[in-house]
């Protein structure tokens, strides 16, 4: 069953170091364009869905540049405006064994998305014609005039009948000191208005102020998500436990609560080429379970091999086709297909 | 001693996108130009001996291209002719941990050496200069013309003293479905011909359909090459076992049976940059080791060495000299030489 | 006023050397993927329209990289399917002064367009949904089968009340010997169909094998336009005179046929980095002149300053948006726009 | 003699698309780190003064490879702080012929150097061990706190007996609309503080109000220059008159008015490979020889071929050595030096 | 406490095979300078202090690039004179797995460094200035003018109170056949001027010919090192015990004898990107650890891990601040810092 | 008509900035080798003949990567011989416009083909197997060593009836001061031992102290080099004389003297790629019309093509093939080839 998805976010600009050198090292950047929204709504295209990016970009070379590659990724781009002159910037430098990688950001809350007012988009009409809208907790730290659209946005599709994904997303380095504080009304106006969620143990204990006596992750999940599903009224809350074996080599493990059960994925454990946007891999593996109405079971063991592909794939932006994430849940490492 | 050796083959154009990019994310591609008789004459010629080459190319820029690549390898360019207008091609896209690497071919069928007729070459003449030549079940899977070149130049060859090296090197993508039905009265007929043949277990069950009742590998080995030996008439045949023991490390065995006795090499296990072509190794250094006079032990142990050293580098073609292979077979990791 | 415009036609891949090395000196090839009709519709896209492209790729890496090329370039993949195992391809070897480019093809008559059945597309339904269709003369080139679909497709559009557009675009390498004899009823049945023609006095006469006892072009023009309009009932015929000054600098004027008379541009003079697909940027701004009703006067100054600008650009596809062909049309040379 | 010269401005990051793709065609771009005061500062050591750069750069990696570059090029960096997190990018875009470059400025007000506030420098032990300071206009058109910081800086060296060099270089999009009006007092000031200032016959006319109804720009500035020295008791005013020959070919002449005469240079004429900075390789060659005592005439030959050398190097920083200068200014064009 | 420190020693240029490629199989390299005084004062100069390089370079345009590089460290060029012709150079081909890496030198002898006169250098003045002079056994190799001119540097640093570093670093190809005894008597000149020397049991055996029944590398260093101190009465001795565990992964166990005691850091493994110059961010970590009084267990805690980071980091020069340093020793691995 | 030409000399290193990049600027270096023996042979090789190389080459990676390249451009290495550490380097930075491009030589004298003695080559086996052998002024100046293989190889295959083609390339800075008192005698010996000798006007005025009392070259060369084919009984000069017109764009015109009488090709006029190594293609085109019998008025203005093509062509090696040249002496310029 093919939907169509939307993700109201910003797209950013990344500005990577080719191989292992720092930006003073270096001489030449590899550029992209990524961000939330353009890592979910790519990944929903690859699945057959038809992927729409609700932002606005600035009206100038960058936001060209911007547009070619959301295009490229087969991201529909009638919902985006251009307006302004920056776009949020991020550079990476890639980390190697036990040094870590480095990521910088800047100009972001001078970014087009950021500044934009909310006559520049046509919130009605998008409702009206989509399925599903994405949202995240990166947004929501931005600004009042960028989480007011979000939350009116929200509203909209509910009332067209569409369905609202939000990923909790929460960094500590955008809210700033006492930022769980400042964030919770906010989290909880979006959790109200969500049919999907994905969130762990930590964004209820620390968002929501939820209290477990439990020490051990997974059982504070299990603890905690059925009275988040409860209060603010979910139907599907998921996400993921990541292990850090060593450096290149991690370990995931997928989750979902619904209907009063919670279900996880069997883990898997892989090498990392890039895990940035893995997260997204996994949303929209959940959502296209859940489109396709496959058992809990299977959509967990589909989101984390999704996630799981993401790590090995260059850039931010997931890649993986169904039937890529259906051949690698069912065989055994191959070397070479010809 | 050095040998004149040639091989009788296509040679294909590699086009590799660099990194772990996909041809969709993509804007470069590495070339170079390879093929099992480029691989195998341009090692022996590392190994001492004179390789050439009995191919055609097309008389455009793309086999100029060609001709100096395997120029560049050292490989004797006198016996090959130029004629038509296509090369064969591949697309090699790396994969990365649990994402396999992708191999796409295209322009096979079309290309010089699949098209060019038998006057084309001059089969008698290098029939009389030559040593050994070189053949592998690849070419025998092309077509009828093709298919009877091979034949009729190992028969002349064989008229003049020299002697047959023949690599089973069944693809079943190249033979179609049925395929085994199809290729075993070719492969009988070179089979027959042959002085040295590269083959495993898995070839004489299901080109040759022999029967064992053994279950593992290497008992199937012992039970099976005796008997094709003895039915072919063959003097030597070797082979290799692998085993992927995670994404980027394999363990190699080599193994040789000759005068009623199969050898096996110690099993070595590496980390694999690029696996093409080391197969092409393993049979440079059997061949390289008869030639010497090498004890079966010291045979297979060099071939096995050389093998796994051409997975450590760059591109299909092994570049390893006999020193290097001695020094790798004599000495723990290095790690600096300077 | 923004219309659906569609081309149909061959996707191919271009593999370029970077730089002024030819195949055999160098090792990396710059690919990308174009064709007349993917220049004309994404030129058109730049200028407002909605570029639609009519073709197969095949169902491989190779077609998913070219399917990403031709949304980044803002064309609507909705009319493209996914069919067969080859793509056309040629290989670029820059020139450089006295030293011409060269073009070397592969692959051609393989490829998935070439080899696609008709009922491969639904051409009821596009002709129903779009208001202009494209076609080239490298197309009717190809083979009875492509040319069937090309002048059924025509037909349709024309039943449905949209226009049609044919670029002679004669190539002699594709006809062969004898090949305006080959050509002519085939471009003759296409001629009858459009409405807007790209052609010279060369097509004049050698395919429709008109006479003429100038012997200077523009007045061979003067003589021959109105006797084809006249004949194939072509409402206008457009082209391009190009004079080559000096190894990388070109001069071109563009021309116009339309209501018995002729239109010449000022003849503009300009560096060229890379000049396949100039014509074709040619073609759009034609076609954009007329979409908007302009003068003809405007209309070839458009289109001629539209060509210009894709001689100054990387690859086959125009970039230029209306606004840089004003502003191109308007100054004098800016050396630094900031 | 060698003196001790700082500039005071701000640094920025330029990132620049390779060969003459635009930003949306293209993948990687190449990074430095320039502006006006780097690129006096660089020229004069490579003149052999000590060049000092008074700055401030963020303190995160952006920070540090900013820092790593402006030391690669001989400026000794202890007067350069280290605060904020952003620092000022431009996206510089190459044109091709009559295809202009585009630069695209982003994150400027918000740079370190912007918000930086007066404490975070020394300006006082600054004052008193250097020689010269620069100062341009284009520092002058950020904002109220570094116009300030700008002005105390260049009275505190005067009354520590050092020398005062302003270029005017107005830049029409960053005083916006009215622009002249709000430049001209804060222009006025400098002035009237300045021992050498970089402007020409537009500044006089445009940012001082002065009339002249002369109208070639020769005329113009014999006609305004003494007024100008007369009015803000400067003592030695320079600057240059460009012509575009053609895309790539400009010519330039430099001029200085010192002790009421004016002195032209011979024009020169060239290819030009990158011009930003070129105004600024000027700056250094009149400094050069106002420090040396060169003659007039000396002087604006010297400083004209340091420019017209600049437009032959790579990015935006002078590197001509006080001999290559030489020789340029004695030698007929040598093809290659061996 | 911050600290001028100089370094006596060759400056070389080495030229990389980028990724995996040998030298016959590239096309293109990648440069850089460095050597164990570069990386020895450019480490200290990342570590808060001031570094100085003593050395020669030529008069040219090589010479002109090696300055640059070494500006771009942080390293104050004062001290280097220019002269000569040449540069030493090596050539690096990058090993993979079980292939070691591969260092070819040439041009060392003739270099400007080897060949230049003590008149080019001014020891007297150099010795007042700085805190630390740092030498090393690579330099010990070279010719007799260059031992000379390092033993009398050594003495008037000395004289001045500043403080000597040794690294013994014994080359056994620099020093040739019988090199052990050609060396002796050049290193216990060395080790009686020395206040810090780098060393392991190695050189205490086999250059200093002292003996040990003890079989354990360990258990010989308790053995000796206390008597190298007493007879050459060093306050410290330092160095480090690696072992390759498998190709990239290796171990490291930095240990520094103080006061009659010796004391061992806890072994740090990891995963290896780059080796060359990893002992020289030892000998920065010591030097630090000492001049700032750390506690001797702090000391070859920070100088391992130092080391450790080294190893990944592109090139020789070590990169790392003493607050990346620290973090590495407190915290577990970060995958990635945002 | 098919011979074989063996040059005696040395393989050198191009070691090339990419770009237009300084040493300083840059990070990567291009590498290639060549030589005027390499150019020549492989000149020769692209015009049918077989060419061979007679020189030493270090036994290391070095030489490894030489010999590999040598075979590349399809050059026999059977004669030559692996000895020795060190091969001679340039660096090559390019000019643009009226900065002049910079060649930096180093390792020259140390060189394997330098240092390499007699009984390191079977000059007398190669003087029985080739047809030509082609010296050059360059080796000529290196050593006496070396100056007495070149005589006693000139003098053997003379001996064995084959012919000596002697280019003069006289390089001031390789004979330093009063080089031309020195370098007379050896010129003259290779004179009288020479069939076809590469000079000008500028080598018999200088070198053999021949006067005129003309001023202009042409006149020059019709008065000297009777004189000098008399003197030293040379059947055949050739040489060329270079305009530079602009930077980029030299005009070159050809000329030949036999049978007492002297002709000039008609000049050409072409822009400029790569100089380096186009005097070679010169020597080759006359080598092969005088092998092939041509015209003089057809040889010089096959060479004098040659010599331009060999402008166009990246790396000092010339590429094109007698196809090539034809094509360039009977069209005018074409743009693309297709």
């Amino acid at each position: 069953m093919s939907k169509h998805i939307a993700a109201f976010g910003e797209v950013m600009m990344r500005l990577q170091v080719p191989g292992y050198e720092s930006l003073a090292q270096g001489r030449t950047l590899n550029y992209s364009f990524s961000g939330t929204g353009v890592n979910v709504t790519s990944a929903v295209a690859r699945l057959g869905h038809t992927g729409y990016m609700i932002s606005t970009l600035p009206k100038n070379p960058i936001g060209d540049a911007a547009m070619s590659f959301i295009q490229k990724l087969g991201i529909v781009p009638s919902y985006i405006s251009r307006n302004g002159e920056n776009l949020g910037m991020y550079f990476l430098e890639n980390g190697f064994g036990v040094r870590p990688s480095q990521v910088t950001y800047c100009n972001r809350q001078e970014s087009s998305f950021n500044t934009a007012t909310t006559d520049n988009y046509h919130f009605q009409k998008i409702a009206e014609e989509i399925d599903v809208i994405h949202f995240c907790g990166i947004t929501l730290a931005m600004n009042d005039q960028v989480r007011s659209q979000m939350k009116s946005l929200a509203k909209a599709v509910k009332a067209n009948g569409g369905k609202v994904v939000f990923d909790c997303n929460y960094r500590p380095s955008l809210w700033g000191e006492g930022g769980y504080k400042k964030a919770k009304s906010h989290y909880e106006e979006m959790l109200h208005l969500s049919d999907l969620v994905m969130m762990n143990e930590q964004d209820a204990k620390y968002i929501l102020e939820l209290k477990t006596n439990k020490l051990e992750r997974k059982e504070q999940l299990i603890d905690l998500l059925p009275i988040v599903a409860q209060t603010y009224q979910i139907p599907v809350i998921a996400g993921t436990h990541r292990v850090i074996d060593s450096a290149n080599f991690h370990s995931l493990q997928g989750f979902m609560y619904k209907d009063n059960s919670l279900t996880f994925a069997e883990p898997v454990s892989f090498q990392v080429l890039d895990r940035i946007g893995a997260g997204d891999a996994y949303t929209s593996g959940i959502l296209h379970g859940e489109i396709n109405g496959f058992s809990p079971e299977k959509t967990v063991a589909f989101a984390t091999v999704a996630a799981m592909l993401a790590h090995t794939v260059v850039g931010d932006t997931p890649t993986a086709s169904e039937n890529d994430i259906f051949q690698a849940m069912n065989h055994a490492s191959l070397d070479l297909k010809r």
